[in-house]
């Protein structure tokens, strides 16, 4: 690994981290609450940026390693550093309860410790939506939008950052592409907020929900989430605005230079729409057929709404699913496995991977038909080269791997198997809430300090795609180059 | 598909089937209580079988298609005949209800839908012990071993009924192997008869239990299950000879030629024995430290039968594990997946496969680390060429989608997600019992139809390792040639 580089990079991206904790300190500091908490963090985490960047040495020539492992480390730095300003304002003593926060902020997960959110500082509340927002197109892609001093290395910085197996490049030069991403991910948000004030919600909630909307955390500032605003129109809104949160940047920007022929033959975009309708529509008839429910604009707007927010792995809540019949459950427990686009703000496995996987599967039950005729999978009209089919079935073993080895931590906790299945599997996907006692309406907080932890390294290992951290785990990383 | 072949192969199969119904019809007879139901059975199979073996033509030549073909229809056809004495006996009136317990009979399943064992006619005890004796080492290698006509092709047949990625061929002539594997079953069977009889449990339950453990299977003559002997030898004898039952059957040859090496060489091998002993190891500790349980022989005991039971996909029960701590659950839901050994008699995903996905992974992440150097990867010092490795990705992949339909399918019933989930899990893995409402003292009966005929399928899936049954899927298979 070039040491140099990458402490150089942790160096910048804290740098970034501190000036953006200022927002929070002057909302504090102007309601007269916690702006302190929010000064000593940035004081803290710039000092330690400033040094790491200047650390004496010149070589700045990044390998793919040295990429992967800036992205993990920064990722873990930012969220120790992140989780300063909870525990100086003492909101969240307890250090493990902050870094969980924080993780899953930046994560944008949103499973959250808070037991009530009523009535906490405001600046907290900014801080950890925020910590969403710019967790959601990366902090690294903000980075490389704002320091143009990276050069060619950044490419590796960009993969490893951006989810996805296939990444799609808009222009040839990484700066401009992160800029692009960077304008639309602003525009959605700030339209958001318009959307959301003028269907009556208060400007401050309306820029928090905007902030987790779009980068599909889920944060809220109330206990009982979107469902304490009880109207339809807001609740539409935000069902938009995540679902086009879920789609793939890149088709975004299509759209708006309208080359519309490219979103249509998008498969991911087809089969993330048809998985939302079907999944939606399988839960309104079971609710219907079960007697308890009614067939109205609230329950179709719940059904619709747990589906999106769950698939897109944002995690709001207007209607407690935990009371739902066992079928309507699952249907939310498969959409959060397979979560929304690559290359979105959303988590899970994705779409594309889920695509490619059942074509792949299907390819191999025909060898068995055609033992002698060779096929290539495409994708979108493009082929997809074999490394890559390989590295998503691998990719899948992983995800389910750390999902099991997540359930069985927790699982020490005795919170039964529901609860811990799922506790790991929300962390792992990004999306929040999870089921039975961890459902929307409880929260993480009761859990050991050990789950707190290994949650969180799930969380990250969702959000960055597994490989980058695995890759810290082998000592020929380490070696100094 | 060549019909001619494959209806002769169905024919041929179910006159094995219509003559292995006589045992049981001799007990029903002698013991004057439904031996008639199976004669009858006998009769009609023995009928369609014949009728289909004298069917005209000659094409003989096998292709893989038509050996994948044969073997999934075969176990279709065989569970749909094997279930007739459930039927006309009248112990199963719903003919679901005796398809679901004879293919979890065949598939060595064990789960069942009798709510109570005392009292049931023993004929029908029998035949549903040897359903499950037949189906362990698959009844399509029986008739291999018996018929010696169909040629080389018949390497097709036992490529699509013995489990696991890599097939270990003990002799040139798959007659021969064939022979092998039964002497070797047979040998297990009658020790383990002998030593449960010198352990005090009656002749007839010892033949029972000796064809259930062996096969992995579980069923048993007693609601309680082994828990009903209460006897701490018989116990242990039954953990040995199903721990032996769950290694690869050519290891066993092995070791009975005294070629030691290839044994202790095994990474599968290694690999079983380490998760036996972890699993069996972390249950102590966590009923230890839950201070509800003593460190014990009866403790001990209790985790290591429960883990070997799930593990090698036997389904047993010593104890009502459902009452255990949630993390002692999840690790029996941690073996149910891997399952034992290829090659032997056991389902799950299998040692070998979650092996040598995980160097695959280790080898993913290392590419990063050294993009231009191509490794190959080696199990047991062999090179794995990269279409097995291939396939086991996408096998890992299918078999999560099949777990997660069947929790959907099952979820409909509204039994909760623990049981739903669990449920098939345990049929897909072929181990019997599930958790929560279906834990080993409940049974499958107040499940929908459709459920048992899904599970039935996933069952079938499970047992077959997925691809034979997939086959059936494609509409080219179903053309003439």
């Amino acid at each position: 690994m070039n040491y140099k580089l990458v402490f150089h990079i942790l160096g910048m991206i804290l740098r970034v981290e501190a000036v953006l904790m200022l927002p929070a300190a002057v909302i504090g500091l102007a309601t007269g609450q916690d702006g302190s908490a929010f000064l000593l963090s940035a004081g803290i985490t710039l000092a330690v940026g400033q040094a790491l960047v200047m650390l004496p040495g010149k070589n700045m020539k990044m390998q793919a390693r040295d990429g992967f492992a800036a992205v993990a480390l920064s990722w873990i730095v930012l969220s120790l550093f992140g989780a300063l300003p909870y525990v100086f304002s003492g909101v969240l003593p307890n250090y493990a309860d902050a870094v969980f926060e924080t993780v899953s902020g930046f994560t944008t997960t949103g499973a959250t410790v808070f037991t009530f959110m009523e009535g906490q500082p405001l600046g907290v509340l900014f801080w950890r939506a925020q910590t969403q927002w710019m967790g959601g197109m990366g902090v690294l892609v903000l980075a490389l939008a704002l320091v143009p001093k990276l050069g060619e290395g950044s490419v590796y910085l960009m993969r490893a950052e951006s989810p996805g197996p296939i990444k799609s490049k808009l222009t040839p030069r990484v700066r401009d592409t992160a800029k692009i991403l960077y304008s639309i991910y602003i525009g959605l948000t700030a339209a958001e907020v318009l959307c959301l004030r003028l269907a009556g919600m208060p400007w401050f909630d309306a820029v928090i929900h905007a902030f987790t909307t779009i980068s599909t955390g889920g944060f809220s500032v109330k206990n009982a989430s979107i469902a304490a605003y009880n109207s339809l129109a807001i609740e539409w809104i935000i069902i938009v605005f995540m679902f086009l949160s879920g789609i793939n940047f890149a088709l975004l920007y299509f759209a708006l230079c309208r080359n519309f022929k490219a979103v249509f033959q998008s498969e991911e975009l087809r089969s993330y729409t048809l998985m939302t309708v079907t999944a939606s529509g399988l839960i309104v008839l079971n609710l219907v057929l079960h007697a308890s429910w009614a067939l109205d604009a609230r329950t179709v707007t719940d059904s619709v709404f747990q589906v999106v927010t769950l698939m897109t792995t944002t995690g709001y809540m207007t209607y407690d699913y935990v009371l739902w019949p066992t079928f309507s459950q699952v249907i939310l427990v498969l959409v959060m496995f397979a979560g929304a686009c690559a290359g979105s703000t959303a988590g899970g496995i994705k779409q594309i991977r889920v695509v490619l996987l059942v074509k792949n599967l299907r390819r191999e039950v025909q060898r068995i038909l055609h033992p002698r005729v060779v096929t290539t999978l495409k994708s979108d009209g493009d082929r997809v080269d074999e490394p890559i089919l390989s590295g998503i079935s691998l990719f899948f073993f992983a995800y389910i791997l750390l999902l099991l080895a997540g359930t069985l931590v927790v699982a020490w906790d005795d919170v039964g198997f529901t609860a811990a299945f799922t506790a790991s599997l929300t962390c792992i996907s990004n999306v929040g809430p999870a089921f039975d006692v961890l459902g929307p309406t409880g929260n993480f907080f009761a859990l050991s300090n050990v789950s707190k932890i290994f949650l969180s390294i799930n969380m990250l290992l969702g959000r960055l795609e597994i490989m980058p951290l695995l890759l810290l785990l082998f000592p020929s990383l380490w070696k100094k180059r």
